[in-house]
Order: C-alpha cells, then sequence, then structure tokens
C-alpha cells in the first residue's frame, strides 16, 4: 500500500486559529503552508501576544508532532491560508529532508531574533520587521505602486517583541522622518533604503 | 561500499573555538556532541558575546552544511568536549531521524528564550538560566554536596541577553536575598526551590 503523504488541505481566514496550545495528540498532523501567512503565537496570562516565527509557503508549522513536546503556542491565520495536513510518519524521504531544511533556516531566523532583541532599538526592530513583512502575504501595493503592508500596530507590536502604544508612538516617529506613511490597518513604505539601514544599525 | 557515518571524533579544551562565522565550505562536517557543553555564541563588532544556544550531548551543531546558509556565529568549547564530525550526506535514517527531533527541539528552545527575553526582568532570566546550567557539565557540588554551576559572570551575561556588570549586581542582589552564594568563577545554588518560583514569574 502506497502511503499518501498529503491527508488534506485546509483553508482558513484572516484571524482563525489553526493549532492551540497543548501536548499534541496521537493522530495530529503535521502543518505545511501552500500559501498565505501563518503566525506562531505566545499569548501570556494576561493575554499579550509575541510572534515566535511567521511562516510562509513552503514552511513546516506543528513540528511538535515529531517529539510529542508539549507546543506553547498558537498557530493562527494572519492572510487567508491554505495548508497542507501531512502525516508525520508517512513522510518520503524527499518531504523529510525539506522539513530539516526547514527546520535549520527557522532555527537561524530565531538566532536573528535574538540578536535583534538584545541588540536592537525598537525602532530598528521595527523597520528590519517592515522589510521582513514585504516578503510575505501581507505586501501589497498602493493606487502609486508604492510597497505597503497591511497589518495594525497590535500585530507590528507582537512581532518586535513590544506592545502597541509603544509601537503607534514609533511608528509616528518613522512617519515623521519620511519613512513611512501610516494609515489605518497598513503602513506605506517610502524610503526603503533608509529603512534598510535603519534595520542594519543599532540605534 | 557501506558509508561511514563518523568521520572523526574531535576533542576540544574549555575556551577553543570549533566554528568560525562563514559559509561552510563542501566538506564541512555535521557535529554531534558527545561529552561536554557547546555554546552557540554571535559576537558583534564592539566584542560583546550572546549565546544563542547551549548544545549538549545527543544535541547537533553546525547544521547550516545541511542548507549551505552563512554561519552567523562562534562555536566554542564551554567545558572539555568530545564531538563526532559526521558526513552530512551519509547520515543514515536513524541519525537522519535523530538529527530532526533535536532540532525541532532547539527550535522551541529558542521559542523560550524569545518568550523570556521580551516578558522576563533580568533577575528572572537569571534563575532559569542558573537552573538550566544545572543539567550541563558545567554543574558541579561544593564540600557539603551544594549544586554549583562552573561560570564567569561574563558567561552568565551572555547567555541572559545582558553585560557583566548587570548581571553581577543582580547576582549581588541575588546572593543577598540568600538564594545563592557567588564565588570566582562559581556559583553555589542555595535555594532550589526559590530559584524556580523567581525562573516561573515575570518579576
Amino acid at each position: 500500500m502506497v502511503r499518501t503523504q498529503i491527508r488534506d488541505t485546509l483553508a482558513f481566514a484572516p484571524g482563525e486559529v489553526i493549532l492551540y496550545p497543548g501536548v499534541p495528540g496521537p493522530r495530529e498532523p503535521l502543518y505545511r503552508v501552500r500559501e498565505g501567512l501563518v503566525r506562531i503565537q505566545h499569548v501570556d496570562e494576561e493575554g499579550n501576544a509575541l510572534t515566535l516565527r511567521f511562516v510562509r509557503p513552503g514552511d513546516f508549522f506543528g513540528e511538535e508532532v515529531l517529539t510529542g513536546s508539549e507546543r506553547g503556542y498558537f498557530a493562527e491565520a494572519v492572510t487567508r491560508v491554505s495548508v497542507e495536513a501531512l502525516d508525520p510518519d508517512g513522510l518520503g524521504p524527499d518531504l523529510f529532508n525539506e522539513l530539516t531544511h526547514r527546520l535549520v533556516l527557522a532555527l537561524h531566523q530565531g538566532y536573528r531574533r535574538i540578536e535583534r532583541l538584545v541588540n536592537q532599538r525598537l525602532k530598528n526592530r521595527i523597520a528590519a520587521a517592515l522589510l521582513e513583512f514585504l516578503e510575505t502575504d501581507v505586501a501589497d501595493r498602493d493606487a502609486e505602486g508604492r510597497p505597503l503592508i497591511r497589518l495594525t500596530h497590535d500585530d507590528l507590536a507582537a512581532a518586535v517583541g513590544s506592545v502597541r502604544e509603544t509601537v503607534t508612538k514609533v511608528v509616528g516617529e518613522l512617519a515623521r522622518e519620511g519613512y513611512i506613511k501610516s494609515g489605518y490597518g497598513k503602513i506605506t513604505l517610502l524610503d526603503l533604503k533608509g529603512l534598510a539601514e535603519l534595520a542594519r544599525r543599532k540605534e
């Protein structure tokens, strides 16, 4: 009998929760994103959200089914999302190989996140985050063709490890300095070169 | 021809650098720790060290040979260390499977690190780090059988994402409060329950 690697393809609307914290059950699938953006998010007792990782097309999540360890996060659709549910015990060598590669990249992404949190000021972290979002499904163009990001200040705060009030202040600063234009649920990037320079610097 | 998975077993003295930053070469091995403690450390232009991950027996490092991506860190022996150099293209299914499991655990360890950096005060992060070190090769016992950690304040600062001066101040505070006793290059843990309580709390 040939085992099917992909059990199912599932669709989620923006804001829908795909995975809840807890110990994975014996029949839980491993997920792989086909389209859209998924966020891996820790929420503390007071309801403060912290994004641990963004999962983009081709990346896997729910990998704790492989170890049986407790999941400490929610997985949530940021945009419209299509995911494949895979049988973790039925992965062929190619897909298993791909999973391992993606895990290495996710681990190194985590390293960069830790470096930024320790070494960079919030303003520089926000510049870096805005540029990273440009490579995801929340990126768009305005009427004049300028790149924009469809995100709330809450989303941005969770992504950089801060709170909305502080992020709103810094976003205002970046807007006054001409790097961005901030609108309701969207941020237009006016000076990509300037933002890249900010993202490289510490302060 | 049967391929040998383990090319070599190498020994390193405390403080020795095992891997330098850069793009991995075509013949670079993947490493697995047999004995001792290895630290994965980012060092910025001003020479400030930040520990990204501790690698313990059974864990792998140098995993960027699998993706060819640039290594942004140094791997350094903390204690006397024995490591296996593996052929990344010659891993058998068992070892490859084990690598994937260990990568999942390392990724989740990174998540906890990010949570602590964002949510916890330094004092609580130090308590958590001291307890984690108890599970590694820097742990020892004093003459009275009390657990101790052989680490400098510099090592501890790099592990929690801070600087020595600040860590020394907080270590003094923890000592005055009876949680620990601080000596030259070592910290004796006097109140494990109290430290565990601190490690759980935010502040």
